[in-house]
């Protein structure tokens, strides 16, 4: 079997059609006809090669949504027919500590959907089950795409470094990521302030759950949130003012990072010891987590606000997505 | 009433015999004739004004014990006779939301027992009896009193960051503050790693409880470590290779500082994002936790391994911390 894609041949370069023998279906596996795959920034880092893991030809694509077309001899808590979704983890080795515990997501061995495999950006796919997601009925597939790898990315750290709903919660950055922190932390309860250099976001932001919108820009907006928040999650790229950031910190809180800043994060030691307050990093979510986000997604009606092109379209959908004009997510359609 | 002790007059000079009129006694307060003084690194940073804090003249000291020789009209919790311990903080406004949650070492409004007060390098204090702590019998006093700022700043962060028996603990810099981590993480259940530049010091880290000594200039004595530990607790001033520590933490792990480097922490994102790692600061403890801190310490029986001076050889005895010559805490004696 064949299966038709879109794959870059080098970094850097457009996609083009491509097309693969599909490796044979294993007692585990799956085969899921596509119907939608959401656009994250981690497939244009892939395609440029930024973090020197990719292999090509490469075919990204990490946010699948598709049904089962076919499925393996022991795969029996899917069934074919059924709708389902792929994330950027594709593989763990299930035997490790980090496995046991239901970390799965920090397995050394895991493997990506697209590293080393081909991923999304085509008609279908055939995959490990075990890391293959039921999609709850009240999502749509084109909203729900993109919840599983920006959702689960910003959904795990508020699981595991335990956010309440007592807190106050900060988002850096309202893009892919940053439009669903703040739903997922206003679902949790959270008083949610979001931090943007884009003021005509401001609007959005709140429709998205923010209570209070600040222009991190200027100063004497930065110095209302001094002291007050439990917890900030920063979605962006950029190299900004962390020490600043702690500053908004109340004791005890802790800065998460599930964007890459380009370059180290400096933190004078006397900004943590002072109120003891952490900053920290989340990759991803375990297996566990990922069940639990989208059940939690669907209850609240958290949905990534979209743009949608045909799958033909992809190229032009990653230019929109490189020039940061998706607002928030391109999904591609078969 | 009159209380003589030792004080400098401005920053970084020798202390001078000092006579001060003590404050009236409040209706919260007790006076404590002062049996023994430790000696903390803070203290030097004190008199050499290292954090602009200081006021002069300055009488250093904060790891006071003592007997209680007067009580104020509401003190009912501790009773004249009794022996008691003070130490870095003197007080807290009681009634933020720091303090109303039993954090009151992270109260914005408290204060230090010898910054604008003078401590406990002196033959007596009168202190507010709220931020004073029964020793138990079973502590000597010239053992327990480092207990009162280095003891609780290396247990705080234990019980704050949840260390559990199961874990592999981490302590850099055997020292003061270090070889209390020692004792503290091996009676908590811990796999206990000393990181230490002296190699000299490898038979007494394990004598205070370490399974594993490591020469941390040696990287392949560094290597062996390599994901092993849950959580690394920083007791030393030196800026180390933080990456290379966050390097020994397994996934989910905390390196925790105490002690605060000079320069700022420069961690790359990436570090923490991919093992969902933290990096954290912890400052002195709450009353609670000194409570059970020194409960714990009786229980366990772990004591600060000390060099005794009669409090008039103080200059000679801040000589030795300076010279880095205390084994491991110096404690002056009335």
């Amino acid at each position: 079997m064949h299966i038709k894609g879109y794959a870059v041949r080098q970094a850097k370069l457009s996609l083009e059609k491509f097309e693969y023998k599909a490796e044979e279906l294993g007692a585990w596996d799956v085969e899921i006809a596509i119907t939608h795959c959401g656009i994250c920034h981690s497939d244009i880092h892939l395609i440029d090669d930024d973090w020197h893991i990719s292999q090509y030809p490469l075919l990204p694509g990490h946010e699948i949504i598709g049904q089962i077309v076919a499925a393996g001899a022991r795969v029996n808590h899917l069934h074919i027919g059924q709708r389902v979704g792929v994330g950027w983890q594709r593989s763990a080795c299930l035997k490790c500590e980090q496995c046991l515990a239901g970390d799965d997501n920090l397995c050394e061995e895991s493997h990506a959907t697209c590293v080393g495999h081909y991923g999304g950006f085509a008609e279908s796919i055939r995959t490990d089950s075990r890391f293959v997601f039921a999609i709850p009925d009240r999502l749509s597939s084109e909203n729900a795409a993109p919840l599983l790898c920006a959702g689960i990315t910003v959904y795990s750290p508020l699981k595991h470094f335990h956010v309440r709903p007592s807190m106050k919660a900060g988002v850096i950055g309202i893009g892919g990521l940053g439009h669903l922190a703040l739903q997922f932390t206003r679902a949790f309860g959270c008083e949610v302030t979001a931090f943007s250099t884009s003021p005509d976001k401001e609007a959005e932001a709140k429709s998205f759950g923010a209570h209070h919108f600040i222009n991190s820009r200027d100063p004497s907006q930065m110095q209302t949130a001094a002291g007050k928040l439990d917890f900030i999650l920063s979605t962006v790229f950029a190299d900004l003012d962390w020490t600043g950031y702690m500053n908004l910190l109340k004791p005890r809180g802790n800065l998460c990072f599930v964007g890459a800043a380009a370059s180290p994060v400096q933190i004078p030691v006397f900004s943590l010891i002072t109120g003891q307050k952490s900053i920290s990093g989340s990759p991803i979510g375990s297996r566990s987590a990922m069940n639990e986000m989208l059940e939690f997604a669907a209850r609240h009606n958290i949905k990534a606000k979209t743009e949608v092109l045909p799958m033909t379209e992809v190229n032009r959908a990653i230019q929109k997505v490189r020039d940061n004009k998706a607002r928030y997510r391109m999904v591609l359609v078969n």
